[in-house]
This record gives structure tokens, C-alpha cells and sequence, in this order.
């Protein structure tokens, strides 16, 4: 699925330089700009690091999608990311995403295989 | 979301003994009763024990699912499921996977939610 297709013409796009945190593990901010409750993004340009205590998780490329797990669950950040460079996002709200799980199963599905993927790797990783 | 009414009046349950396998990790192997792909399952009745290389990941109840993952990403089975007690499954194959995504939007968002839930965990336990 492609979701650079998806989110190209989202009208509040967010622009983060290298560097700069996009949000912290913990944190449990909500952003008035998107309206209530957390968002996920989608990475339009640049590269988003993932990371927790100091050591990379992940690293985004474009049309790959971060905080999903807040989104879905409403508990605090489970990680920190980072724009490893500079950066333009697409930040997708509850009521958009539960707008777009309905309109788009498809969408749905390709959320749910990223979670498994991400779980695939990190049980590897535990049970190593 | 109580998987339980989703699934009570499922037509197809299957019944395991306390110590049987239902499906081992590495498995790729499709299942012809319920169609071809992997199956998730619906614990209707008993317990689940999820392991790898002989540890217990999770323990399932009655109203949870697993197996999702080789579901969504069709890749073999990532752990190992055994019945802890006599117990009784629903399977849910590819087809009425997706009919119930598209059909009931939050069944949708509920598999994500459980695919969070266990990526946080494994995420903790992977960098403890």
C-alpha cells in the first residue's frame, strides 16, 4: 500500500529539522494543532530515528508510519523519535484514522502488518 | 470489545486437549478446513500458552486472539501455540478476516490495539 499517495495532499503537514525531537518516550502530550488525543505520522521527506534509552529501534524512510501504538491504545509514547534529518510529516489525528480504517480497509490491514512486523523483530530480539 | 459475542456463535470451532499443539513456530503450513492461508483463532473456552525456544510468552484467556500475525503478514508462525487446558478455538481465516475489517470497523481497530499491547511489552523486555 502506498501511503506516500495516501498523505501527499494532507493539508497540515509538520516540518522538523535534523535533530529535533518529535516526541519523547512517556510523554503523554497532547497536540491541540491535530486535535485531542495522540497522533501517528507518516513520513513524507527525510528520515525519523526511533529510539529508546539511547539505542535505535528503527529508522523511518518516506511512506513508512511511527506512533501508531498511542493512536491505537492511548497510553504514553512508547519510544522517543527523532528527526535524523530534516523532515516533513504527515500527522494523521484519531478522528482521521478511524475515518480512514473504515473508508480504506486496506489501510486498516497495511496498519496491522507494520505491528507485526515491529513485533516480529522485537520477540526476536527479547527472546535472543 | 467482546470478542466472545463475535465469535460465540462461530460454526466451525475447533477443540484441542490440554498439551496439544496448535500450531508450531516456524510452521508455514496451510490449513485446508478453514480454507487456504493461516488462520487466527478466537480462545472461546481454556487456556493458550504462546512460547518460543521453550519460553512462555503470553498465556490467552478466553475472549483474546492469536495467531494474527502469520494472518496479516502471511509468514510462518513466529512462536509456538499449545493448549494449557482442554480448550476451544475459533479459527478466523483470510476471507472473513477481511470481511469482518471491513464490515466492523472496530474489530479492526481491536486487533490492532492487542498487536500494541504486545509490541510494547516486547519492546520493553527487548531493551531491559
Amino acid at each position: 500500500m502506498d501511503l506516500l499517495q495516501l498523505f501527499r495532499h494532507a493539508e497540515d503537514t509538520q516540518t522538523f529539522t535534523a535533530g529535533q525531537t518529535i516526541f519523547d518516550a512517556g510523554d503523554t502530550q497532547r497536540v491541540p494543532a491535530s486535535g485531542p488525543g495522540a497522533v501517528m505520522y507518516d513520513v513524507l521527506q527525510g528520515e525519523v530515528e526511533i529510539s529508546l534509552n539511547n539505542k535505535t529501534i528503527e529508522t523511518l524512510a518516506p511512506g513508512e508510519i511511527f506512533g501508531e501504538l498511542s493512536l491505537v491504545d492511548q497510553s504514553p509514547r512508547s519510544a522517543t523519535a527523532t528527526a535524523k534529518t530534516d523532515c516533513l510529516l504527515a500527522p494523521v489525528n484519531e478522528r482521521r484514522f478511524l475515518f480512514m480504517v473504515q473508508e480504506t480497509p486496506y489501510f486498516a490491514i497495511h496498519v496491522m502488518s507494520v505491528l507485526a512486523a515491529r513485533l516480529r523483530r522485537r520477540t526476536e530480539e527479547a527472546l535472543r
